[in-house]
């Protein structure tokens, strides 16, 4: 019997990630997708321009599009709204009871919704607790990162704990793919950088430091350290790269920083389903690591991280690269939704249900 | 009557490249073409893959492609040599008597070389005096620098000199021309990012700190700043995007800044053909430069800068472009040619004949 | 004294082509700017997007953006508008006495609409004469065809003349700028092909045909031959490249039929500021015409053809090359503004003072 | 016990692919490697420059690249040389009473050496036993088609079947991974189409007719239809796309042919390990195939057909679509080996112990 869970947000990039991701999971079963209200009604293999290179699955694409209100959707929901529609209905939906596992940016910074990467900071994750809805209703929102900080945040992880971390550089090359269909066009991207990409750089900056703060009690601290991210667009389909330098707090060395990255392994022992074994891979290759031949490591879960240097002006530098549509979206949440699952909390309805102890997540 | 020159590497990209802006010069007319033993004996026509836009003019589609060897060779030549090919052959053309005037990273770094922009640090070439081979037959090197370190220079020169640099982070997305013909395999970089260019950090650190340093007499000590280069490259046909960080000695408002690069004309008043009106152009744009949308700016030798925003780690962050085979190569040394003219000291041949005050350069 | 004129839809991507074009023409001078309600009352430099590698020209740049209503506008109109809006909007400007030229679908093949490109066809303009609105206003609508047939009409001509023609098969490769701005997804064509655009062979085989035809009287007989398009979209900025094959009325030799598109200069003489001087330009080169190199041939005018040789199936086959919206779109509504000044029939207020022999057009 | 298999070219684009599709084959096991001098001895993971986005299997990363030379090598070779190479080195393996199933066009012409694709014509395979090694030593040489036609010849062999074929107008558009690496120069591919490859129309049309062609004893009679071949190339990484018509020899609907194509399953019931359960996918999208999208179909071993609609030159047209290094080379190759292995043809040193009858297999 696996959880029925519903999708708000279908017919989108990640929405439809979502459904790749899902088509052979052990323990959820898509059971309900909702999109704008120019789809709700059809099926979904009609009302969906589907952009993977895997097959929509035939019982996906039969199923209905229904309205996206809580009435008769599942109390687990994958969100994958633009930020200004989750801003109004991620709430109703977690009013209504549901377990929202949202992928967008809307609540991120919220002080009482948890901003978790499973492998990072899991032990954030009872500021839920703090929700009005969690009081009134069992439901809440827990979120994770934008795409360019994710892979980010877990190559910095086991810096800071085992080292400290004072500064951080860092230099984005991101794929078209993170900006939604259709998104980049073409005329702006072929043969073509553009140095921007729309408030990137500000929830990059907040969102690293706070995913690799600190709790107390009900609050989470942001890690104090100087931060400073560039971010760009290239002409890459799938695949965020990023050129980073760190200042650490003590010294270390590369074999130091290379044991740090090999022994990351948060997550080792809970057997969650898409979870990879090494969350960071570590390249010896020159030229590596590269969108095209590293994104799909650890079945795209997994940053890559290369050319572990010197750097002349802080401590290190290296390239990190992950994938910006799993890792960074579908597979960010759906992670968090396993999480949950393993700490007893994603049975919403049930907050009584919960294993007993909910600060005893992995750190 | 124009000076007549020659070229060596006439059949590379950066050979090409010369024929084009040479094609109407008003001063130098292209009399001599060199390549590889392969060519020799062939009409360039024949011998060369014309890779550029423009047509291959006709008369030096007929010319034939001389050994290259000085014997016949002018006594004015451009040199577009692979390095360890020029390590060899320009000392062979400056002992015979010939201004080589190179775009090779031969010998940037040679004590006695003037590595020059013309705009930047004009006031170096007096250092090609300490050349053994100036000393005996007139003939002497002068070079430019790689194509990643030329735009970023261009942009840091104005604000070293109103505020002094501490410290410098670069990020390169650098496109493929840079790297030649075939040079980038279509395998590697279609849909992808290569996070290495072989020896391009270490040439790029080393040579913007020469080229903003101080020249002490008969040596030029580079500038006391730290410095950091991330070397990328994308899929991008022409112009080199870099993401830029600096912390200035003194701070500077946003206007400041501005101000010391609208205010850089170094070169205003001296006429060289090739030198644009405006070597740094900023861009108000939000989401510019672009190297599709702003490479050709001053004819491809301006330099574009945008984003001007504070850095989270030093004092300013913004994005400079330039064209990588124009400003980047070619058009470097056609402009350290040019301003060699206007010093007299380019009719390599008689020395006595240079204007009488080698060090009232431009600075 | 240059003839002022305007240009509809002056923000997209072929009226920034018209300022680019126009910017610097001896005949005209752009007096007045319209867009959609959005942008009119802004300036135009605030209401565009500018996507040319040129810059915008700061006269233009600080003119406004009119209402798109014939009241204060030039009686010559360049008209760059989707098909559904140039249905309702060119008529009004017709009606209202001008000379509208467009490069918009929506009239090209209505009988009493001369669909022209001056090389081929100027021969089918009397037929404007049949216009209701040429009658009571004096106004008058004259079109270019599509992007993809006027390269192909353009090689396929001299062959129609000399040989005759039963039978074209073409299969495009067409660059995404033909699509406009935002046009194609950055998602749709990184290293991708589609191999469909919207309407676009109907188009292509039915312009072709038309354009071929000959006018008999007040109407215009397509050619009478098989024609077959297969179209698809590429990974390209600008230039439409084209598979071709044909089968000749009459058999040609290889040396005929070079002879034929060599000698192909129907508008030798006019002196048309934007005529190039040889129309179709024949590459003898084995991998040649690509649209990086040979785009801009004849300022992007020219139409490159190479590769001619035997076809297995009809009797030889060839590529041809020509930029799609220079050629394309803007240059070829200049071009035909330009043949229209040349016969005397651009003043639409006054036909009177048309030149006397209408019929006389090169043919 | 699986059957023990070498590689020869082991290190190239196609020797890769071997390796990724033979990590967990049932049947073959990879225990030989074989590649050029310079990296005979090395170990293959420090031989090789790994450029697919699957993970080099740590196994064969430490097995050593032998000699070229058949001396210890398996007797079931999987080649994939270059056709200069092939010439010599596949009849010295074949003389040593190897199998030498063979990606290399170098024998694909020969008159006495199967040119196979197992939906296609299996029944030419019996020819393979007029070779003369095969009398000698047992060895032989079996072939698959080039990439550009394999895709067409799977989609067109139902036609032929029903209604049989007169003529065939093909129009390529080749990813760049089919030139192999480095290959195809990113200079001429980034934003540019290269309407050449070398040798590949010619190819492209003897190798379709011949493979539709029939056997008559110990000879194959190409197809009698009229061809013509246009092949491109694009900024694709893989999967080849083919604007396609045909006239068929008696008229056939719409529904026919897709009948046709929907009932081709040639190799039912054979249980082939990478044969395709659907060889010919028919989509029924506006905009499909799409390299991206739909070259991994069937575990891109299946060709992908759409756009089917009349011509009207020809009587329809379509677009096909297939992976031109899976379905077009390894994948073509690993097939083979398939179908001689079920055929019993495989243990090239028993002839006597094939199954009794040669001549009865699919057709």
């Amino acid at each position: 019997m696996r959880q029925k869970i519903g999708i708000l947000g279908a017919t989108g990039m990640v929405g439809q990630r979502f459904i790749q991701l899902l088509e052979h999971h052990p323990w959820f079963e898509v059971a309900w997708l909702a999109a704008s209200d120019r789809s709700s009604g059809k099926k979904y293999g009609d009302a969906v321009k589907w952009k993977l290179g895997t097959e929509l699955p035939e019982r996906i694409a039969k199923m209905p599009v229904s309205p996206a209100v809580p009435d008769d959707a599942p109390k687990v929901i994958f969100a994958a709204l633009d930020a200004d529609i989750a801003r109004e209905m991620e709430p109703a939906f977690a009013a209504a009871g549901c377990a929202v596992i949202s992928n967008s940016s809307a609540f991120r910074m919220h002080e009482n919704v948890p901003l978790v990467i499973p492998e990072v900071n899991a032990d954030h994750l009872p500021i839920l607790e703090n929700q009005t809805w969690r009081k009134e209703s069992s439901g809440y929102i827990v979120t994770n990162p934008n795409c360019s900080a994710i892979g980010l945040v877990l190559v910095l992880k086991p810096l800071v704990e085992r080292f400290g971390i004072d500064s951080i550089f860092v230099s984005t090359m991101q794929a078209v793919s993170g900006a939604g269909y259709p998104g980049v066009a073409a005329m702006d991207i072929l043969g073509n950088v553009v140095p921007y990409v729309k408030n990137e750089e500000e929830k990059m900056e907040a969102e690293t430091l706070r995913l690799l703060g600190a709790r107390d009690g009900k609050i989470v601290n942001p890690l104090p350290a100087k931060m400073s991210a560039h971010c760009n667009r290239v002409a890459v389909e799938d695949g965020h790269t990023e050129s980073v330098s760190v200042k650490l707090s003590r010294k270390a060395s590369r074999q130091e920083i290379l044991d740090a990255w090999r022994d990351f392994t948060p997550l080792a022992g809970r057997d969650l389903p898409t979870a990879p074994a090494q969350p960071i891979e570590f390249t010896p290759l020159e030229d590596r690591p590269q969108p095209r031949l590293d994104k799909m490591r650890g079945g795209g879960m997994a940053a890559t991280v290369g050319r572990l240097r010197p750097c002349g002006l802080l401590d290190w530098k290296f390239t990190v690269l992950s994938h910006n549509t799993i890792r960074g979206a579908a597979g960010a949440t759906l992670l968090n939704a396993e999480l949950l699952v393993s700490l007893g909390k994603l049975e919403a309805g049930k907050p009584e249900a919960t294993k007993p102890d909910p600060v005893a997540v992995p750190a």
